[in-house]
């Protein structure tokens, strides 16, 4: 079975951009890069909301990071998909749990926390990875949100990387039933 | 010039107890008993909120974590002091300003997060300790609220203990300026 991970940078109060989108205050490390050099080679997979989408277009293009990953962008309104990109406007859990039973590699869910806390809602998240930075933002977008019930996870591993981030993975206890 | 700390215990997705006060997927451990009590050789003095002083009392008291701690109750609508305990009606920032000026060793503030806040917003809080659980409750009591501002913070450390608790500590970088 493929690993669907939830992965992201967010601030220790737990925001993953401010209100005004801004992500200026993350540390694009050299730590940084190697985990996320590393971690691109075990996917081939990308589950991305709306909304993150179009803030990574804003940000100079998501097409960009796209090549060699087979991309899924969820949207219930969105009509067309853009070049590259499947468009999925079917119940995000269940495409994603079958999705899990075909052959492939990892499947990397991009924040924001609307997707992911679908997922989380359907169990198909197996694993959680985070970017802890040093900063209160007070506002933002926020990494989760409410899946409605207590989620249980293991904490696989942590440890500090360059400018005081803590780099944490866990796994997804209660809620990965598929 | 007394150190102020706020410290707590609390969900990964960011909350320090769940929304009907249950703390019940706390890890006491050995190692967070440890870390307990090495802290509370460092301070003499406990600053605490209304709700936080509530809720202890219902989960069994409070009377009895404050002796030999002088212990500061904060809130604008209480009339009388609980035995033992002082009562401060004013301007939290400003008192605890003063405060920090009195010889005396650390200072540790209890949450929830209204009474750290309105100190963060203040600029009089020096360290953020946190204990994360591997656990998303979803909703409940957030352990941060919005300063108003963002404020930088610097890692001194972070190591994982018992039960895949991360205890990380900060310093304020941005906002102690009393």
């Amino acid at each position: 079975m493929r690993t669907v991970t939830y992965g992201a940078a967010c601030s220790l109060d737990g925001f993953i951009a401010a209100r005004d989108g801004a992500i200026d205050w993350l540390h694009f490390s050299k730590d940084v890069q190697q985990h996320i050099a590393q971690y691109w080679k075990t996917i081939d997979t990308m589950l991305v909301g709306r909304k993150t989408w179009a803030a990574g277009e804003e940000q100079g293009g998501m097409s960009g990071m796209i090549g060699g990953i087979t991309t899924y962008l969820f949207s219930r309104t969105m009509r067309e998909a853009p070049p590259g990109v499947h468009l999925v406007r079917d119940d995000a859990g269940a495409f994603v749990r079958e999705l899990k039973r075909q052959p492939g590699k990892g499947i990397c869910v991009m924040g924001g926390g609307e997707l992911a806390v679908s997922l989380l809602e359907a169990g198909v998240v197996d694993e959680v990875g985070l970017n802890v930075h040093p900063i209160l933002l007070g506002d933002g977008v926020p990494l989760f949100r409410d899946a409605g019930r207590r989620i249980a996870l293991e904490l696989l591993e942590s440890r500090v990387i360059e400018g005081g981030c803590v780099l944490s993975q866990y796994r997804v206890r209660e809620g990965a039933r598929a």
